[in-house]
């Protein structure tokens, strides 16, 4: 352990919280929002996705610390204590070992592979991705069943569970009436890779521990997030958050910013009508907090839709375009071929109320924050690493990273 | 490999057939079914089924010879020859070579670990479970996916994956009107132990490869088998099927058998009004032939419910203990605390038509059937370890094997 471990503080409303993953684009500003806000935070990382920018020859466009170089500009600027476990779920004396030393009230989820891509690469990639998520959460019920059994895990999930059903999306169940008879069920999942398959399994095993052990539970089904900074993560340049842009990791309004930015066309898979759920990153931080303030009853399974808006791909770019006009930047679009396998025109209506009715108070996306996107993507425009825009994963394994790379 | 590899043959309705975990309970029958119908049978197995027998300190109660002995007796009783492929589909080594070297037209896979209770062990048997399931078959449709796209994946589900939901169990697939709009999608699932979990897990990743790939497959959700002899096991000694009634891989029907046989009471979970589907022992290996012979197109995920019968609990012991009295034998049924965590009264009314449609002739639970399960528990009864009949699993971790066996 890293730095001295926080003592829990019985005062009504501070909670211990785990956050598992908080070295990563959402977990590292989920842990200093929580930290501000009052709660105990332990981060706990292996620092594995420092590793795969290393594999893939790529790195976030924004410089960012090491772990150790951010928690403690966190306690210089905030004067706030985060303690560090570097480790890895999948080590089960280690995990076991944090979470009976901290007996969190609560942990948030966010240590996984969580890139489609990355799990579309090759077998290899594929058994990784399921193994790492669908063991290390298994991992995770065993280790608070054991240790923490009311402690509320508030898991990560995606609407990319979801895929693009022909009804409307509701939030984790839907109620069917079928021949005559009634239930609530779960929401039937289609998912487009196999790290979405990952998460639908993770899904379904956390459901079941809260069915069997009273585990307590919240699946934050999240959209695409975008933007890079919180309020939190402006109080210092080392606290600055990760900005990817690359073909795996990336999503497609940053990688949108950055082409304008170098004066590349912006690249739309097919035709672009692909419908996603969106939201910004200072609203996941939020929503993580409501989650936490807000917990189910021991063992309820509940499910949110963490999104706020809802655009297509076409949509995203245009947007872009007219907001690099106003900055002086023309930039075009390009259609290219589709390395994935999915529609690209279908019925898309997500529902999303419960975080809302929590409290959320939803970031739109507006030119203001592309803007500022934009000008992140210009202000770094040094450190684009060309090659790793482009699409190299393709769903039908016609390529592969380890050829073209 | 054991045993010249046979000619792939050109006859039309001649496969070359992988049986996936042939050594087993229902692999072992299958293979020789499909063998004596004519097809080119491989037998691949890592034997890993007997070695559970020796960690549970368990044996099948039918004394059953060796994979290399069963093999010759078959070739000297039907002079039909199988292969054999000793391994495992965690070694990817191991699959890429199989499937590479036997293109196959059918790969029928059994080979998972099976039981329930095994997966509630604790931890490290959750972990074992859902990684060796799930991983393996991963393994399996890369393997198809690069040397035998055309081939034709039966793969052995669980009506455990639909658990007991209020309304009407369909094969699959169910057809949804929700706000206004219609879709036919996943039926919902709501598995009960980390086994079932693992079966969930795989219908999900052979359906997006079946969608992103076109691989064809046929997900069989089977219910609770019985009965160990077919045409084919009878024809010689060393064919002989196994047989378990132990608490981990037994199932309710044979424990109960093996218990009228002794003189124990017949030990009922709980109230005993759990439903399920059943299906003889016969009609397996009918069914996967069934699905064998009329395959489904290139990209369609096909889901058969494959049981013929309902029964709860209860009633198989009132049958046992009917059946057991025309053999001379009183038995009596004992309620014991339910291990498990499940409903104990449920609605249950799960559609299997499909297998039907396709020609199979059900063979029904009858007092024949009883009357031969009750016969070879008395003729074995001497090999009968009383100490693996009691539950020791519990759903909850408060018993372990390890502390009580």
């Amino acid at each position: 352990m890293i730095g001295p471990r926080t003592t829990r503080d019985s005062q009504a409303g501070r909670h211990t919280v785990l956050v598992l993953g908080g070295d990563g684009y959402c977990g590292w500003p989920t842990a200093i929002h929580l930290s501000v806000s009052g709660h105990d935070v332990v981060i706990v990382d292996s620092l594995i996705r420092r590793a795969w920018d290393i594999e893939l020859g790529t790195e976030s466009l924004t410089p960012i610390s090491t772990l150790a170089e951010r928690v403690t500009a966190w306690r210089q600027a905030s004067g706030c204590q985060i303690s560090l476990e570097v480790g890895d779920l999948l080590d089960w004396q280690f995990l076991d070992r944090v979470v009976s030393d901290h007996r969190p009230d609560a942990i948030v989820h966010f240590a996984e592979q969580r890139a489609a891509p990355y799990s579309m690469i090759d077998r290899e990639h594929a058994v990784f991705t399921q193994y790492n998520n669908v063991i290390g959460t298994l991992n995770l019920l065993f280790a608070m069943y054991e240790h923490a059994p009311d402690c509320h895990l508030v898991k990560l999930g995606t609407m990319g569970e979801y895929g693009t059903p022909n009804i409307d999306i509701e939030e984790g169940y839907i109620d069917i009436e079928h021949n005559g008879r009634r239930d609530r069920l779960p929401y039937p999942k289609l998912p487009g890779s196999f790290y979405h398959l990952s998460k639908v399994h993770d899904s379904h095993n956390i459901h079941f521990a809260c069915r069997t052990w009273g585990i307590r539970a919240t699946d934050l089904n999240q959209g695409v997030v975008y933007g890079t900074t919180t309020p939190e993560t402006r109080r210092d340049p080392r606290l600055v958050n990760r900005f990817d842009y690359d073909d795996v990791f990336g999503t497609a309004l940053n990688r949108f910013c950055v082409q304008a930015a170098i004066g590349h066309p912006l690249t739309v898979y097919g035709s672009g009508g692909q419908t996603r759920g969106f939201l910004d990153i200072r609203d996941t931080v939020r929503c993580i907090e409501l989650a936490i303030e807000n917990p189910p009853e021991p063992g309820e399974f509940r499910v949110f839709n963490q999104f706020t808006e809802q655009f297509s791909v076409e949509q995203l770019a245009d947007m872009v375009v007219g907001a690099a006009a106003t900055l002086g930047i023309r930039a075009e679009i390009e259609h290219c071929e589709n390395p994935r396998v999915e529609l690209e025109e279908h019925y898309y209506n997500a529902k999303h109320r419960r975080l809302v009715d929590l409290g959320l108070e939803p970031h739109h996306l507006s030119e203001a924050l592309l803007d500022s996107l934009l000008n992140i993507a210009i202000e770094h425009r040094d450190r684009v690493i060309g090659g790793v825009i482009d699409p190299q994963v393709d769903w039908r394994l016609r390529r592969t990273v380890g050829a073209s790379r």
